[in-house]
């Protein structure tokens, strides 16, 4: 059976949290099968490793190891996907992405529908509460993680 | 003054020649700024570290550290950047990027450039004999790299 979209989001929501009190970017997210099996889970790591390239999707697809076929999969995260993590979801064929927010911030997700990926966008008041307060807290570290220049 | 694309394009060349003797993917990248100022480079490390969010492209990007504004970085890469890194680029507004070919796979970049990015195509031949070799050799592995499922 296909499971509830809003149970695959507490696993996103624990690691953005996680992520929230290593000191980093509040953003989680989490590869699972069509039937809910976790495959990966993982969050931001701009500020813990230093590392650009972690975003808490490419993060989440990193501890799913290699996989022959993302067809079935559903990629769960807290917000919006950028375009850097919309790039994977569509380059990897992953077949569906659940999103916790895109009140904060909108990347690809309409894209990605239009080259077939399922969107179920749930508008999720604690993640968007986690974005708002980070935003407000830290806006020079958010606007540094997606590339952003404040004018 | 601005560098010679093709001067660029011999680091990303060496970062593949490099993965393919460690057994990986060859496809290599490096990051620099506009006056030619490398900031970072590396390869596909799919193989070598079991990792497949390690494209050449976000190897680079990462050992480039930390930046504030992309704006002014040249992106040069072996292969034409599959959908994924054209996220990269796009997110984080990398100004221009190097393509050694793409006629052994062609991903962005014709989307990078209706987005504003300058791209130059290089077309040389070192990269698309490394790439068809590869291919012909090791089919399995590089369709896993772009999340492709022969039929």
């Amino acid at each position: 059976m296909a499971p509830d979209p809003t149970d695959l989001l507490e696993i996103a929501l624990a690691e953005a949290r996680t992520g929230l009190d290593e000191g980093g970017i509040p953003i989680g997210a989490a590869l699972f099968t069509a039937d809910g099996t976790l495959l990966g889970r993982g969050h931001n790591r701009r500020v813990q490793d230093d590392d650009p390239s972690m975003h808490a999707e490419t993060a989440a697809f990193r501890a799913a190891g290699r996989q022959r076929d993302y067809r079935s999969t559903v990629m769960v995260t807290t917000l919006s996907p950028c375009w850097y993590c919309s790039g994977l979801v569509r380059q990897f064929g992953i077949g569906a992405v659940v999103i916790g927010e895109a009140r904060t911030f909108s990347g690809g997700h309409d894209w990605l529908a239009e080259h077939g990926v399922t969107i179920t966008l749930l508008d999720d008041e604690r993640c968007a509460a986690l974005m708002t307060d980070f935003i407000a807290a830290r806006p020079e570290l958010w606007y540094e993680d997606i590339g952003g220049v404040p004018a």
